[in-house]
Formats: C-alpha cells, structure tokens, sequence
C-alpha cells in the first residue's frame, strides 16, 4: 500500500492517487505523508477532497501542520480552517510559533476569533483545554421530532451528536437526552419528560486527568463543561479523554524515572531537549549521594579491618532500593487511579509493614542459606567463629533495609500529595537515594554492635 | 449524601432509600455499597429498581458479587443475569469461583450457556475476551427506515447503538453505517448507498492492547471484531478499550518496578498476593547482585591501598542505574505506544548515544568541579598530586558509565521485544544490576590503570 503511494507520487499519476488516499483513514494517510519528502508535502495535500484534507491535517504533528499553513495560500487556509471542529483549531493554534498563529487567526471570522481566544486562555491543565465548543443543545418543550430537526441542522459541524444538552434561555444546564433515548420515544414526547437531569459534569478548569477519570468510571462518551455560573460552555468527548488518559500515564512513568515530562513522542524530541528533560534528575541524584558517600567516608578506617563487608554493599543496596521502589510506585499508580487517598495512609502503612515482614524474613533468609552454602562450598574451610557473625551482620541489615525502604516507599507518595507535590516525582530513583543512604547507616552500625569494631 | 444514605439503612427507611438511589449512579452506588455491612448487602440490593440493580452489581468487585450471588435465590439471580449484557455476564463468571459459576450458567438458557462458554474461552488478552455480542446488524438492501426499525428492536438490549454493522447471509462483515449516517440522509435510502465499506477491525485472537491502540489512533467508539472466516462475532466498545489502556499502563508501570503485575486494586489485592507479586524479583535481583559483589572482592585488596575510592561506589551505581532506568522507560513506553519498533534500534542507539554523550559530559564535569570544591575547601590541604588522580578516576568512570547505561538502557527493551519477551520488564531494576556490575568493573580497571596499583 505504502509502496504504490510513493509510486504513485514519484511517477506524478496524481488521479490514481486521490482515488487511493480518499478510501483511506485519515490518521493513516498521516502517517504516510510524515515520509513524503518536505517539498511534495503541499501537492499531495492539495489533491485530497477538502473535507479529508482537514481530517488528515488535524492528525499530522505541529512541524508538518506548520510546514503546509506555510505553504498555503490564504484562501487555502481558510478552506482548511472552515472544516475543522473548535477544538482542534485551537490546539494547533496553540502549538504553533506566534506568527503562524496570528495568520491563523486573521483567516477566522471575529466570532470565531472570539471564541479560539477564549479556549486559548484556558490553563493547560484544564478541562477547558481539551473541550470541544460544538455540539447539540435543546430546549426543554422541544418534541422528539424538532430534537432530530435540531440534530440534522447542526449535525454536519458537531463531533459527537448522541448526546443531546437541554438548556434554558441563559445556557443553563437540565438535562441529557441520548439519540438513544430519541429513537425509542414517540415523535410527539416532549423532551422535559425523557431528558435525564441528574447529569455528570465538569467545571472549565477542573484537572483534565479528573475529567478523563469520569469517563472510565461512568463508561461516558462525553461529558459536559459548565463555567462558575453553571452554565454550558463545552463538552469534553471520549476521543480527548483517551489522550489524556495515555498523555498522563506516559507523564507518570517519565516522572518516575526521573525524567521531565515531555508531550511529544520519541522520535519528535530532539536530541537537546531529550538531554534537558534527563539532567536535572541526574545531576540532583548524583550530588544528593554525596550523603551517601560522606557515610561510608566516615566507616572508611573500619572498613579496612573487615574489607569483607564492602563487597556486599551493592547487594544491601539495590535490594533496598528494589523493595521501596515496588511500593512507592504501587502507591503512586494507585493514587492516580483515585484508589488510595491521604486518609488511607494508616492502611497503607499498615499493609506495607505486613508485605514488607514477609518480603525481609524471605531475602534474609534465602541470603543466609545463600552465603553459608557459598563460603562452605567455595572456601571449603568455614571458620563459624569469623563467618558466621559476618553473615549475621549482613542478613540483619537486609531485614532491617527492606522494611524500612518499603515504609519510606509507600509513605513518601502520599505525604507528597498532601503537601501539593506531584507524588510521581517520589518514585523509584529518590526513594533509592534515600533508601542507600539509610541501609548503609544501619549496615555499619550493626557491624559495629556485632563484629565489635 | 453518603451519610444519610447510612442514616436511612440504619433507621430501615427503605421507601426513602429505594427514592434516593434511584436518582444516583450505578458507579456511585456500587462504591457506596462497598462500606455498607455484608448481611445489609442482599437487603439493600433487593429494594432497587431492577434494572438499576443489574447495573450496580456489574459495578461491584468480584467478592461483593459473590456475596450477593451466594444470597440470591435462583429466581432473583436468573432476574439479574437477564437485566446484564453479555459481555459483563462472561467477565464475572470468569471471577467466580466454579460451583458459583455453575449455579450462574444453571440460570440461563442453553444459546446463552454456548455463547457465554464461547466466549470464556478466548484468551485473557485477546480482543474476544473484551467483546460484547451484542450490536446492531443491518442487510445492505435495507432503507434507513428499516434500519431505524432495526435499532428500535434491538436498541434496549445493547450497549452501543450509534454503530450498525452491515453482513450478508453468511455474516460476512460488508460495511459500516452511523446513526449519523441515516439521520443526515433520506428515509428511503438504501443502506448499501451510505454505507462506509473501508471498515476498521480486529480478529477474535488480536492483542487486546492492540485493538484499545486502534481506539486511539482512529478516535473509534466500537470496532467490530471478525473470527478467522471474517464473519462478524463481536463488538469492542469505547469502555471497555479505556479499561484495557489503563490496566496495560498499570500493568507496564508495575512491571517496569519489578513486580509481577496483577488486576486487582491495591487494597483489594491480600497481603499475602502482594507479597507474593513482589518477592520474585526482589530474590532474582538480590542473587544477581552475587556478581557485582564478586567484582568487589577481586578487588578488595586494592581497595584496601586507596579506601577513598570506597565512598564512591554508591554515587557511581546510582547514577549509572538512573540514567540507563531513563533510556530504557522511555523507550519501553514508545514502544506499548507503538512510537518505537525494531527497525529503529539504530535510531534509537544514534539517539541515544548522542544524548549520552551530552549528559555525560556535565555530570563528569559538575562531578570534578564538585570534588575539587570540596577537597579544597573541607580538606584546606589540597594534594594535587595524590587527589587530582583519584579525582579523575572517579570522573572518567562517571563519563563511560553514563554512555554504557544508556545504550543498554535503550537496546535491551528493543531486543527482548525482539525475542518475544516484555520489555517493561527490562526496565530500571534490571538494568541497574547489570549497569552496578559493569560500572564497577570500568572503574577499577580505569583505576588501576591511573593509579597504578
């Protein structure tokens, strides 16, 4: 398929062409002109049926969509902009450089204008950000029938046209009313008497990440937006709130590598931005184990008389680092869900300690076992007198280490939330510096209670 | 609202409380019921409407519905089993225990027993599994006012309606058409007219991660699902794909935190599964750390001759593991989002390397102005024979180990995903032993190299 296009485009047979890509999926023709070369981009757009034209611009990344306006006659760009729905407008006004989008709107009626500046100035975070600012409004005496007459009237220009809002004169929000609801009543029914009034909806700015929670727990298709004074200004629709869903997810786990959130793909980063979103973390982590260098520093001289005890600083301190981070980023998981809140911190701690009883009796157990079977079969002679003490020491550490990482893991989260901090940030790598620092606190000083140095 | 629901389940005003719920949520009751008493439970269910009842109980977690299930007489179980779509009725047996599951299958008719048993036993990840066999079908010779008729008939017993899937006489899937579609053309057109046959689908055995992509990519609300002779089985619905993508960034998120993944909530889940889920790893990780200890005690010796080089070990592993944590998460979502696949593993490692290169720079940098800093400052005595070596070791170790992390950190996921393995669960904890090991090994090495020992 892919072939025959690039054929196609190479041997100019233009016609050929539009017949292929007007049977195609917008969001795959895309995906197929990202490797057109730049200079053939404006020619292949401009043989597209107008109305796929604009499907296909919308699915494009913001560098391709800045390319073609450039290329782009005024008139061809008011063509395209006519076909779009609100709310992609303005977020493609919002990603591009202000020139582009002073020309962008130039091309918009004043109304429209209006509007696209009103949705611009919502935060990013927003529900007002990913609304849509069309759809199906009705009155609440409106019959069956004039409800469909309304549908078909605005039908062509709404994204999602199942579910109907009644308002009253001053945009007010009743009730719903599905084309569901529509198509199983008689013509005749007034709407007042099948509209559904207990209604759940979103104010503009609550968080998107909430709103998008919404629609996974009420298997919504589209949620209404009102402003402070309650009435109707937007609807959010399930294709924005799966964005959001994935944007927030990708979002998490790049918090929880210790990387700054970015909103483009791989592949769209470049290389200095990529290097940018890496080294704060890293070079904060790296500075921050000086602490943990500064222990060791000070353990230095009795180090030398046991020198034994410094080959197992790595196990004790992945290990610790390991086990708290399986908590903290259980718990942070769990509080983006909306499953564990601040009031659940005494349950959670009190789960954790279970889980991480268990998890330390095990390791330090399994270790035991380990390092006498490995001193006996490899050094053949077992001193119990030295060893065993040694092994004690180390297996104590663990179960020590591990409880205390998974507490630290699992409240750490939590009070960050409270505080107004992103709990995503409390995740594996900070929870390892603290945690190596602590283990190896507790290591030496086991060591100096048990081998007497 | 949830206090005076208790009030009234206290005071047994149940006229009251049947008015009360009969205005809420499913989702909201569901949630509510959960802190209700368990011998409440049946009494409460009993007093809603039926319909709403079904709906409520599909809300419920699987204990909460075995509770009921096991309260109920054949009578009411049959009754809520017939308000449930089919979709839902599978995804609980599939939580029952089996003489539960048998008294559920006891309860409905023999087609409904084939099917429900049809659909049990497609895999747990497969878009079969996810799918419900319930939708609209249409025949191409049919006007819109017939299939309007169609959907009145059907409408009541379906999820999804907005989406009519067009078959012939075997059903073989032919096309699609929206409710849109009729209500923007006339009633006497024929479906075969309007119908759009460039149809987006999934087989029974695809991915279910897969198929909720597809939701993503192309904004759907259902996509029909064929078996392996094309004719149509099932429908995904929109709720069902958001479910999927949530429980697969859950599922990346725990794996990448080296815990086994499970489909419970956290407080759901006992402490003994979270144990359970958790501990593997952790004893894989901690006997896998035998190997960087090995590395030490090679070198115990000479450590023994430099003990300052001790107090760097931790800075060094972490953030060795930090940065190959970093590349390998970012590359392991790319590719559950479908960004990065093999056949750019050499863009990804170009990438990569470059991003190394920077990042390692400003640590080793910022490492040796910072150690420089401090000797000179905390020490006054500033050797520049005995400590700018040391100091050079350290960062030179810092600088390889940064750019070894990272193109392991990036080439692993990309070549376990190769081979058929996950690879979230290449991720930080991984990495960082096979980073600890390799940057132990380049430091002392380098170290012998430049301090001569």
């Amino acid at each position: 398929m892919q072939e025959e296009i690039f054929e196609l485009i190479e041997g100019k047979k233009y016609a050929r062409l539009r017949e292929l890509l007007s049977d195609m999926n917008p969001a795959d023709i895309a995906q197929i002109l990202e490797d057109v070369e730049e200079r053939e981009l404006p020619v292949i757009f401009r043989i597209l049926p107008k109305e796929l034209a604009a499907e296909v611009f919308v699915e494009m990344d913001s560098e391709m969509q800045q390319l073609l306006i450039e290329a782009f006659s005024d008139t061809e760009l008011r063509e395209v902009m006519d076909e779009l729905f609100m709310d992609d407008t303005v977020d493609i006004i919002d990603e591009m450089p202000a020139t582009v989008a002073k020309r962008i709107l130039a091309q918009t009626d004043a109304k429209t204008r209006k509007m696209i500046n009103q949705l611009l100035a919502y935060p990013d975070d927003s529900a007002g950000s990913i609304m849509t600012t069309e759809y199906v409004d009705l009155k609440k005496h409106m019959t069956v029938d004039m409800a469909f007459d309304r549908i078909r009237a605005v039908g062509l220009d709404t994204e999602a046209i199942y579910t109907c809002y009644v308002i009253d004169a001053s945009r007010h929000l009743l009730g719903i009313v599905t084309v569901k609801d529509l198509l199983l009543n008689q013509k005749d029914c007034v709407i007042s008497n099948i509209m559904d009034e207990n209604v759940i909806y979103a104010n503009t700015l609550d968080d998107k990440e909430e709103v998008a929670g919404q629609f996974e727990k009420y298997d919504l298709m589209a949620l209404p937006v009102v402003d402070k004074e309650n009435r109707l200004v937007g609807v959010v629709t399930v294709d924005d709130a799966i964005d959001v869903i994935q944007e927030e997810a990708t979002e998490d786990i790049e918090k929880m590598a210790a990387i700054l959130p970015s909103d483009k793909t791989y592949f769209r980063t470049s290389v200095f931005s990529t290097f940018k979103a890496r080294i704060p973390w890293l070079l904060l982590l790296m500075i921050s184990a000086t602490f943990t260098g500064a222990i060791i520093s000070g353990f230095e001289e009795k180090l030398t008389v046991f020198p034994a005890l410094i080959a197992f600083i790595p196990m004790l301190m992945d290990t610790g680092g390991n086990s708290g981070s399986q908590s903290s980023v259980t718990i942070i998981r769990g509080i983006s869900l909306g499953d564990i809140e601040f009031s659940d911190i005494f349950r959670v701690l009190w789960k954790e300690t279970r889980v991480a009883f268990l998890c330390s009796i095990v390791l330090a157990g399994v270790n035991f076992i380990k390092l006498i079977l490995m001193d006996y079969l490899l050094l053949h002679t077992f001193d119990a007198g030295k060893q065993i003490p040694e092994i004690a020491v180390v297996c104590l550490t663990l179960f020590c280490t591990v409880i205390v990482a998974k507490i630290i893991g699992c409240s750490l989260p939590i009070l960050a939330k409270k505080v107004g901090f992103d709990p995503a940030v409390m995740a594996s790598p900070f929870i390892t510096t603290i945690v190596d620092a602590i283990s190896l606190f507790i290591y030496f000083n086991i060591a100096i209670v048990f081998l007497g140095i």
